[in-house]
Parts: C-alpha cells; structure tokens; sequence
C-alpha cells in the first residue's frame, strides 16, 4: 500500500458516515477493479450533484433550485408544516407517500453534550416562516431519541406565540411488529396511547 | 427526491460493497453539506486513482507501476513466494509487517456454485513464474473459508509437479482471545495442532 493516491482515497472513503478503514479499503478495490465502468462514473456522478445540488432557502430541502420543488408546488398543502431533523428524514416521509404538506428541516437536534444549541439549528427561519405565512398546523416529526423528543419539546414552546394546532407523530407498535419482539419502552407507550377501535 | 443527479449518486453509491440504499443516502447527504470539502475531492481523489493505478503484471497486485514497488525491490526475497486471494489481503499482510517475500494475487477463490473455475482465477501466470524463477517458497494464505481452503487443495496439486516448499499459515486461537468466546471449530483444530513448548 505505497501508492499515496490510493491512501489518500482509502483515508477520505473511510472518513464517510458508517465507514471505516476495513470498508473503505474494500470499497477502494472495487472501484479499482471496476474503473471504468464504476470509478470514473461515480467521480462524475459526485461532481454533477456538486454543481447541481442546492438548499432550498426556504425549507432546507435539497434541490436543483433555490427554491425547491415541495415548497413551489402549488399543489401541496402550504398550511401544514411538518417539521424535521434532517433532509433524510424528508426523503423518508416522501416515501410513504401520504403527506401532503411543506417541509422545514432544523438541520439537526439539540444537545446540550455536543453542544448543539438552538442558534446552530433553523429555529430563526422557521419563526420567520411562521410569522409571515399562513402556517396554521405544525407537526413535530423529529425522531423518537432522546435529543428528538428534547427538540420537540423545544419547538412547542417557541411556537407558542403563534395560533397554531401543534401535532407530533403517533408512537406505538410498527407495521408487522410482533408485541414478542417490542422494546417493553415502545409497548407501555402503546398501552398508554390506546384509543378506541 | 425529484432531483435527478442525486438519485443516481445514491443508486451508485448503493452499489458499492458493503453499502445500501439506506447508508447511501446518508453518505450523499453528508457529501452535500461538505461539497467543497469532502465531495469534489473525493471525486478528485477517485478520478486521480483511476487514472494513476495499474495492475502488476507480474503479481497482481495494485500500483502505480507496470511492475510493482514489491516485486521490483530488490531488498525483498525473491525465492518465497505467499499466494493470496486479493490485494486486501496482500494489504493486511503488509500491514503486520513481518512477511518479506514477494505474493501472488488470485483474483478471488474457486467456487463451483458461483461459476469460479481455475480459468477465471491467476493460475496460468502462478505457474509461469514458478517455472521461470527462483521460487522456493509457497505460502498459501487463502482464506479460512471452505472456497478459500478449497482453492488451497487446488494449489497444492498444481505445483506438486514443482520441487517447492508448500506451507500454509497456521489456524488456532488468535492473539487476544478468550478461549469461551472462540467457536468450537477452531477450538478442535488448535488442540489437534498444539505444539511443544
């Protein structure tokens, strides 16, 4: 393993969230058994998204405009804002294919340990957005963690000041869960949460 | 997720070893919040590997050179010789910086069910050069894998025609472990190969 180039692709692959140097050395030899017909696309690929891709100046979301295509869409429900950690979390809510609504993406949690406060995250911009549309219900949809719930928590009292409905995801049981295999967490919750049939 | 360009770096990334639809978009995310910083020197990187790195044509292994830095340096011993199954495994060798002979790289393992045969494998250039050199040493180091142990066997009975010393690398308890964590086979084969004090 002399040759710098190779080690410094080795090096910057593993740095990529959930590698390490095993995978990004494995990951580095494919991409050199398959040069032209994987490395040389992907570098290309990288570099196309690198020019294209842009955060949208209202939501956050990542798009080819300045202005994304959730946020321009007219037919989307502009009154419903469904709030989010990160652009990841908007992928998976269009996915499901069920919401209708716009998007703002905080960009993160807040945590105290990591030092993550609110000025780091978009709280200014979705007060902002509030204020100056016609918002009228909000739904909290950051992740079950505990930095997620402490950021809900967060975004509840500075909403406050406005005249909002102010909704956050169901919790319970998951699609094909089996009770047998439920965190006991999840199952109280679900027990606690029970509503009529 | 309308953005074009970016489904296909996630689709290509996906495809890549070890990787996934769901690691690949949080890699691609991450390469958009540090597109100057991590994502167009990745691409460089990519691009600079692609076009620097060669194949040794005399072993196999990856370098900048037609033959590579291990072959050519004189001060390595020329008269042994370790095969391999991949350069990952050449790497890892060298990383314990111990062996100072020259490798032989496979290319992969022999495998009936995945349509392996010896044809697709380095066999042809492994007898050459033992026909053509000084080889006195053979280090088999495949895999302790059933395709890996399998390609050993075949090893062997195609340089028996050779007047060469054939060894293998020793199998049993690695450094570090607890022998009520090690599995049961490797158990059996270290008691069976125990050795004097």
């Amino acid at each position: 393993m002399e040759v710098k180039s190779l080690n410094n692709l080795i090096k910057a692959i593993s740095k990529l969230p959930g590698l390490g140097p095993r995978s990004a050395r494995r990951i580095v030899l494919y991409l050199i058994k398959n040069l032209r017909t994987v490395a040389v696309p992907l570098a290309e690929s990288i570099n196309v998204v690198a020019n294209e891709v842009k955060v949208c100046e209202v939501c956050g979301n990542i798009d080819m405009n300045q202005i994304c295509s959730i946020c321009t869409n007219s037919e989307r429900d502009q009154e419903t804002l469904c709030i989010i950690e990160d652009v990841t979390d908007l992928w998976a809510i269009e996915r499901a294919n069920f919401y209708k609504g716009v998007y703002h993406v905080l960009g993160g949690t807040l945590s105290a340990l990591d030092g993550r406060t609110p000025e780091t995250l978009n709280f200014d911009s979705l007060k902002g957005r509030i204020a100056n549309s016609n918002v009228r219900e909000v739904i909290i949809a950051t992740n079950a963690t505990l930095e997620g719930q402490t950021t809900a928590f967060y975004i509840v009292d500075i909403l406050k000041q406005f005249n909002l409905k102010i909704s956050r995801l169901a919790h319970g049981i998951p699609m094909g869960g089996e009770l047998d295999y439920i965190d006991e967490g999840t199952l109280a919750l679900a027990l606690k949460m029970r509503h009529d049939f």
